[in-house]
């Protein structure tokens, strides 16, 4: 994965989005509002007559839109067994489709799509509001695949629904190389995926984030006139995605929180991969949701019961202080004579075979990949209604604008990731004179600075916002009734938390989450850590407590290989500051990269404010802070990192008075650093010096490309102690005098 | 952490456990069982005259107990008054010694011990059955501290109850370096804690684990006659623990298994470290484990309802189909008058007034860390009443160990850790005239072969036993009905089964236990892997679908840099086997590495066996497969691991008819390669030869170290795609003619 740090490319990939919000400016805004809750969702089914949409006015598609409604009720009433014969028509499309992709890739999952066919119909053609055309689009309802193996039920449906990511060839493609349908959702790939799912639970948690900023956003913006933020967030899960810890930790807040607007479908199919979940998942689904603080519902017949379906959404609708879990209960394979209900149809092809025995089971005379005409012609609408549906937004955008001009401009940055110009004056700088100060202290100082001039800036910590100091003083707590608040209390629950951010980071372009905990705790969370970077999420992970320096609370706190394990994980910046001016340019930095993102490795001990730190330096990852030799040939280069800068400063300071030439490098990112070019990199660290010496309290593994085989890497290859940090620093030769010997043994 | 991979060690650790057993053998053994469970436990307080237990024998120890418990009752008829208030000056020597040992470390946490102590001397005086002078006896109550940061509880409880880990001495060094009284409670600092807690949740689910091998052991080798394995397993968890999605996985597993000897206090004290518990944290934390299963008792108060807890406790020992929780309502802090119920009172020292004010809230006038001398006498029966139980058992093994000569054996192998003489010989060894294989095959066929002689090999899947190739043909699946089995289904559940694994191992030095998901998903496991690593539990971690080879899945499911990550982590051992012999040998290995967990990172794809690959070269780390060069100067060094070894050895074929001089290495584990002498070192890689070029499908961070700064490493430092592997391969430049063209270049 290259790294896309720059802010270009974020906004380049968001411009169809951007630019339907200028178009907005100039149209018509004396409209009936589709966005208030009390107004009717397409739920009706339409004719299959060809209908005069496509046309190029917003008003015109507008007028259209009325014209439909009326046209889908009267539709309802006269003829409604030929419209349930022509959804079942569009399941079994659904369900095919998945068939045969899996087929013709020979792999992938096709238990779920065709289990689940009725509900994403329900959700796609029915429910939810869309604009193929702009699958950025502000305003749309978020829809997440939990279950991220049963892809194909989600490319069907964006297939159907007319979204340009998923053409017949893509179907076609499927899992194969350079394919816009990969074998799990990818929200980097396939325009219309909201978030990168299959690793279980990482789905609800991302929509748990994606709802949770739908309600942040709403309680800020929202005016008693214009409720121009207000969306739902659906969401399938099975039961692996039940059993995972994670999806307890963000059921558990989402029902804290109260977050209506989220509607989770719990496939309920009593298989998993192992065999009948009653090997391994017997607890009640259901009362377990009840504590939570849920509203739950059970629906009975989740293969046909369309109207159940229905009915099930519909209720959810209603509760608007609570998420609704729908226990949808289907059979894995549906159709499918011989390997539905089993575990075999959950992860492989059916085998030519059985694809014929289920086309003939449901009654399916069409060759793979065969839309049928009606179902083509029935998906059709939503293409110029999508069009419609974002074109009234945009109308009720440039009213919200005149109306309310300021709450306007920081929502507009907030949709389109556009940073207010100037923001990074906001940072703070320091010179050596500026009083010694932990960098996790330094840490809540900018991000107390950036939360005035960021409208986007929320986040916290998981119950260590005291330790980790991250909370914004301006702003009270993120909560069911206090939802415009921008301090977000994540409980003990660090997985979740990371994957909330994930999905509150892909809400919108111009949200940007943090979120704390003790640096050694990133091990309950690295799973969402790392689809932060896979799904180009630019999370700031705020992790303190950074390495034995935390004394007392001994080995389980104190990292050692943590920052070695994410300096080899690909599309993520490993920031660790040294001091004040270092700590604002992480901030600085982890703003900038959207599209990537930042942690930041902090002290618990107070470090003070080195000569020659600039936030300049740390956007090139490595620079000099000081150095006493000329021509590029100093006798030894000493390098370090966060705490342990003021180490290498104190050495070079020592090894300079017996007259050395002494360079002293602070290596606050590898990874910026290895971006430079090869002529900075050589004036940094220039190839013909080999006394190296690196201190950092932590592994050296991997240190070894710095320092070169003739140098010498400090650091701690075993776990930590638990005693006072000035005890454990010199118990395990983290020190002035091992560099001083290390420095002097290398040159 | 120096690495401690030899079994004698390991058997010197247990060395008294051990001689016990041996004495049990010539002990009288027609005697009173204590284990069954109808038999009263030490629930009456007793007399605090002195009593005449010191004696030798173990006849007379038991005629000594059954003196006790008549006295016992007598007492509590005649004088419950003065026992009560006893009870009380007992629990306050509890918080106190904690107060203490908190102020003159000036780091902790009083709030939790000053909380707990009442449901902690009811549990150590009345209920446990131990011998403090054997924390190691194998029939004694486990008991576990999850919320580790109040362990000064769990220290006072066993200085109190006479273990020789916790003198005055070490509660006067608490926290200090080189103390037994480490800042969390570790299993390997301080004998009478079991397991090693503090990361939030990994206690309860270590305590899943150990009620899993009781369970399990006692379904083994218990008779009708003769129940010789019988002990409860209690734990105290805070609401940081709920919190926790691990906690919900494990207890969703405790209740599906049916453990009812698992009996877990919730310390309800609606704080945790942000403050009150109601900004994060307001589910219904009874209907979730109602949900789950378990049998859920409130105890309202718990600062002061002795015989509300003593109840409960009672209750929950009848219910002997499910675990219990027990929600003891307690106020943190219970005593400070200005800090109790309060998050300061949570991880601070009181400070010296506060201190002072809490001595008068709760009348004591005692010095700190004073032991009033009615209190010291009153615990001191634990002494002689430990060894009692333990010389009973002993009896009652030796019983056993008459009629059931068999059983009597492997459960000794299983209580010593002791391998049976020659169980290596079960290993099988390939040709490379045997046939290709899946290494996650081979994998299955060594743990079917081993299952058979180690009869403490047990363990399986988070959910994909089909894939990971990991159930143990010969037995059936251990549930609620058939815990005498061996294949254990975690369910989607990793993080759990990881600390699972962890409290297995810890139960007993025989226990082998294995578990398994797919490598990328170690990420969710990766807090429970770092406590095996820290806490010496042997688990063997089998990891398949180990790269980018697994094809379609994708970049979600393909590992880039978890070789690195878990090679940067301290006493762990990660392995990549190649081919058979080198399944082979990493299952030897993982075998006899009983203090120091194994990851043996393993193929979905097919691979050949490869000439010259050993058992005895993976106990090496690494080793040379094959070289046509002469004098240890080959032109070039080809290094590969696991899948990748093949396409080194294919190069070095291309590479030698070419007329070069070629070694091929294979370096399956990093750290076995890192203990051999430097002299074998230099054999394998001699520092003369700089043309050295590595081939691994995945990050290249670290391998520097190995090919040095003239080498080159062939990896991927980007995420993964979907597609097939082959094509994977290709595309990111994993091949033959990569090697070949880097090999040209280097040499």
């Amino acid at each position: 994965m290259a790294s896309t740090s720059s802010l270009t490319l974020s906004q380049a990939l968001l411009a169809p989005a951007i630019s339907h919000h200028g178009s907005a400016q100039s149209s018509d805004h004396h409209r009936l509002s589709l966005s208030t809750p009390s107004l009717p969702s397409f739920s009706g089914l339409k004719s299959t007559s060809s209908i005069p949409l496509a046309t190029s006015s917003v008003r015109r598609r507008l007028a259209a839109r009325q014209q439909i409604q009326i046209r889908a009720a009267a539709v309802e009433t006269l003829d409604a067994t030929a419209e349930t014969s022509l959804v079942e028509k569009s399941v079994n499309t659904i369900r095919f489709l998945a068939i045969d992709a899996v087929e013709k890739a020979n792999s992938g999952h096709p238990g779920l799509p065709m289990g689940c066919a009725p509900m994403g119909h329900i959700l796609y053609d029915e429910i939810m509001r869309y604009n193929p055309k702009n699958p950025y689009w502000f305003n749309r309802d978020r829809f997440v695949l939990s279950a991220g193996h049963g892809c194909m039920l989600q490319y069907a449906l964006l297939h159907l629904a007319g979204y340009d990511s998923v053409k017949e060839d893509d179907l076609k493609s499927f899992r194969q190389w350079g394919s816009r349908t990969p074998g799990h959702p990818e929200n980097f790939e396939t325009p219309g995926v909201e978030v990168t799912t299959g690793p279980l639970g990482q789905g609800i948690a991302n929509a748990v984030g994606l709802a949770l900023a739908e309600k942040h956003l709403a309680a800020r913006y929202n005016k008693p006139d214009n409720e121009i933020v207000d969306h739902y967030t659906y969401v399938i899960l099975g039961d692996g995605c039940q059993m995972e810890g994670i999806a307890n930790e963000v059921c558990s807040l989402a029902g804290h929180w109260g977050l209506g607007k989220l509607i989770a479908f719990y496939d309920d199919n009593h298989i998993s991969i192992d065999g009948d979940t009653a090997i391994a998942f017997t607890e009640s689904v259901d009362k377990r949701f009840e504590g939570l603080g849920w509203h739950v519902i059970w629906v009975k017949n989740g293969n046909t019961g369309y109207d159940e379906i229905r009915a099930a959404i519909k209720e959810a609708k209603a509760v608007k202080d609570k998420p609704t879990l729908i226990k949808v209960t289907t059979t894995i394979g549906y159709g499918s004579p011989n390997k539905a209900n089993s575990y075999s149809v959950h992860g492989s092809a059916l085998g030519a075979k059985e694809v014929d025995a289920t086309r003939k089971n449901l009654g399916w005379p069409y060759e793979p990949f065969h839309v049928p005409e009606d179902v083509k012609k029935h998906w059709s609408r939503h293409v110029p209604e999508g069009a419609a549906f974002e074109a009234e937004w945009n109308a009720k955008f440039a009213e919200y604008e005149k109306k309310y001009k300021e709450e306007a401009a920081e929502l507009k940055s907030i949709i389109t990731g556009e940073l207010p110009a100037g923001w990074e004056k906001a940072l703070p700088t320091y010179t050596p004179d500026s009083p010694a100060e932990a960098t996790r202290n330094l840490s809540q100082t900018n991000l107390n600075a950036l939360a005035k001039v960021l409208p986007g800036l929320l986040g916290g910590s998981a119950d260590l916002a005291s330790s980790n100091m991250t909370l914004l003083k301006m702003f009270g707590d993120f909560q069911k009734d206090t939802p415009e608040e921008r301090n977000v209390r994540f409980g003990v629950r660090e997985h979740g938390m990371g994957a909330i951010c994930n999905g509150i980071a892909l809400h919108s372009p111009g949200l940007i989450p943090y979120c704390a905990t003790f640096f050694v705790f990133t091990d309950y969370m690295r799973a969402a850590i790392r689809i932060s970077a896979l799904c180009e999420a630019g999370v700031i992970y705020v992790m303190t407590h950074d390495s034995i320096g935390l004394g007392e609370d001994g080995p389980t706190h104190q990292p050692i290989e943590h920052l070695a394990s994410f300096r080899a994980m690909p599309n993520i910046l490993m920031l660790r500051p040294a001091d004040g001016n270092e700590t604002a340019g992480a901030y600085k930095v982890a703003v900038l990269n959207r599209k990537r993102p930042s942690i930041l490795a902090l002290s618990r001990q107070k470090l003070p404010n080195l000569a020659g730190t600039s936030i300049e330096g740390v956007e090139k990852g490595g620079y000099i802070i000081s150095d006493n030799s000329s021509g590029n040939k100093p006798d030894v280069i000493l390098i370090g990192t966060g705490s342990e800068l003021e180490i290498a400063a104190k050495a070079a300071e020592e090894l300079r008075k017996g007259g050395k030439a002494v360079r002293v490098v602070s290596f606050v990112s590898w990874e910026l650093f290895d971006e430079q070019s090869d002529a900075y990199k050589e004036s940094v660290l220039p190839e013909a010096v080999s006394a190296r010496v690196s201190i950092e309290a932590g592994s050296t593994f991997g240190w070894q490309k710095i320092v070169g085989a003739k140098g010498k890497a400090i650091g701690i290859d075993r776990f930590g102690a638990s005693a006072p940090a000035g005890k454990i620093y010199k118990e395990f030769g983290i020190t002035v005098e091992a560099v001083i010997a290390a420095a002097k043994e290398a040159s």
